[in-house]
């Protein structure tokens, strides 16, 4: 059944008590474990980072069930802090007992935020990324524990970059479902064509939409707009995140969204760097995509440009939550603008 | 990613404005018209009952887009009045002038508990039906028109009879997901089998859940345990909707779980009475079924009682949202009691 869903404010002690709730169900740790892109890469980048973990401190921040930990101590870590603030820390600490590494694998209860450790760290490694990168990720607190935590100079931060793409698709399931009021006619002598027009009001939204691209669904080669040095990014600039972006489309289609997805980089000594990619070009991840839908689809032919200024920042509803504005032009047109949020469904439902 | 969600309390109107808002959105509308079982089921009994259509006055309770409303003109019907209280009214006002059926049916926008008709009617015709027959259903709405509305003797409800079924299951998806944390071991160098338990909590916990179940899943005949006579069943009765029933397993399974739907009848003079089944054994509808899960698997063998009561009752928290309590014995086992809601993200999400 469909949900239509109304903003509600929430202070923001009850925004974290239910964000951290939400990560107390099996489910979510199942997605992100069976998720082989992301826990093999992370899985590859810690063992081939082992010359700066052998031997030294690590810090997990939001460790989950600890898989991160155990990958660390496997690499030889000589102690990791692993920082969880919801209840899977119990789970977590099961785990490690299970795996025998209650020695090297500290489970800390409580966010990075107040915990104290007992000395500096010489790695952080951290999987904090959220939907379109920032949509309630942990990425404040990543460099909130860099600054308190993280020995310099020296330490190492695992993935060290991140890299946001935008690019214009076609969804045909949008294709499909405006077109699905004509066909209605046919199937049972009813015309309901006139419905088309509250259909397009009501998918064409503006909602953030976590959504699988395809590859045949992208319409130019993705723009990167925006890139942050885990090193050096401040709260402050996560505050709004923009770029520019061109694209140039491939041939003749009808825009109907923009999909915005992100990779990560984990550097490797010696070694090419890492890249856990999100990208409708690279195998699926939990994080998909995220899909802003155009008011209306717009057509373009071969080397039509569309370009434009992205911007994300956090919602005033919740910080956790972001918010996307897109400025863009495609081909003559004249310029657009569009605000897209991710709909309250997803802080609702961790009510 | 997984929401955890905890329960709140509405008061009843705003419960109403959210439970009418829901249903403003195009998508559940795409929805129902898309499930031809449904929507082809509704439009043969009311082409099959033309005779008592035919010059005759109809009230269509919670008319949506008004399709129903427009099968009734099409059946010959004199005036269908249209009675919807969500925004989608406005819709059903297009498509019925779109139809040229302006004269025929007047769509009404409000509550059937207080708009006022200008005389009584020969047939009511309503798709009030709900997940699990009753979940958010309209069947009170449809009971307050009968009362008020309805001519008698000889008025026409269109369906007039809802039966309730419920059957073990194994529902090899749990299966599967219980079994997940087995394997990390091998994929990861990580040994998380003792997630199981948690993940057991977690999956097979007291939610209702809307499911597919398939053939293959169904472990007995599924057992009829409640029948409504929709000409004489009284809103006190639905208050509590409870029956036995016993089941005799096919052969060697697990069961973890309950699966209950419904279907309802509608009456053909002169022919067999047509039915609209959500039954696992016949084509899917936008109802799938409704699977509740045991705290753990049993084992069962061919021939293996399982017996018991259920009772369904709606919920404190919202009257639109059910319960179903199951008392059950499976073989040997001591009696067990387990009680079922559906989740607030239902609710939540549409508010």
């Amino acid at each position: 059944m469909s949900h239509v869903v109304k903003k509600r404010k929430l202070d923001k002690s009850r925004q974290d008590s239910l964000y951290f709730d939400s990560y107390s169900d099996v489910t979510i740790h199942e997605e992100m474990i069976a998720d082989h892109v992301r826990t093999n890469t992370y899985r590859m980048a810690i063992l081939r980072n082992s010359e700066c973990i052998r031997g030294k401190v690590v810090l997990d921040v939001g460790a989950g069930t600890g898989v991160l930990s155990i990958f660390c101590a496997q690499a030889g870590a000589r102690k990791v802090y692993a920082v969880e603030a919801c209840s899977i820390a119990e789970q977590a600490e099961k785990i490690v007992k299970q795996n025998n590494m209650e020695e090297k694998i500290q489970v800390i209860r409580g966010t990075v935020e107040t915990v104290d450790l007992p000395e500096k760290v010489d790695v952080i490694v951290s999987e904090w990324m959220g939907y379109a990168l920032l949509h309630e990720s942990m990425l404040n607190s990543v460099l909130y524990a860099r600054d308190k935590w993280l020995q310099q100079p020296g330490g190492v931060i695992l993935p060290n970059k991140a890299e946001l793409y935008i690019t214009p698709i076609c969804d045909p399931v949008v294709e499909d479902r405006l077109h699905f009021w004509y066909t209605v006619k046919d199937q049972y002598g009813v015309d309901m064509s006139c419905m088309s027009d509250f259909a397009t009001k009501c998918i064409m939204n503006s909602d953030i939409t976590v959504n699988s691209v395809t590859v045949e669904d992208v319409l130019s080669h993705p723009a990167r707009f925006a890139e942050l040095d885990l090193n050096t990014v401040t709260v402050e600039e996560l505050r709004s995140v923009k770029g520019d972006f061109t694209c140039e489309c491939f041939g003749s289609a009808a825009v109907n969204a923009f999909c915005v997805y992100f990779t990560v980089t984990f550097p490797c000594p010696d070694k090419p760097a890492l890249v856990l990619s999100t990208s409708p070009f690279k195998p699926e991840t939990h994080w998909k995509q995220a899909v802003l839908y155009l008011d209306v689809p717009v057509d373009v032919v071969q080397d039509t440009l569309v370009t434009g200024e992205v911007s994300m920042y956090p919602s005033e509803a919740s910080a956790r939550h972001i918010c996307i504005h897109v400025d863009y032009t495609i081909g003559e047109q004249k310029k657009q603008s569009k605000t897209f949020s991710i709909p309250d469904w997803s802080s609702e439902a961790q009510i």
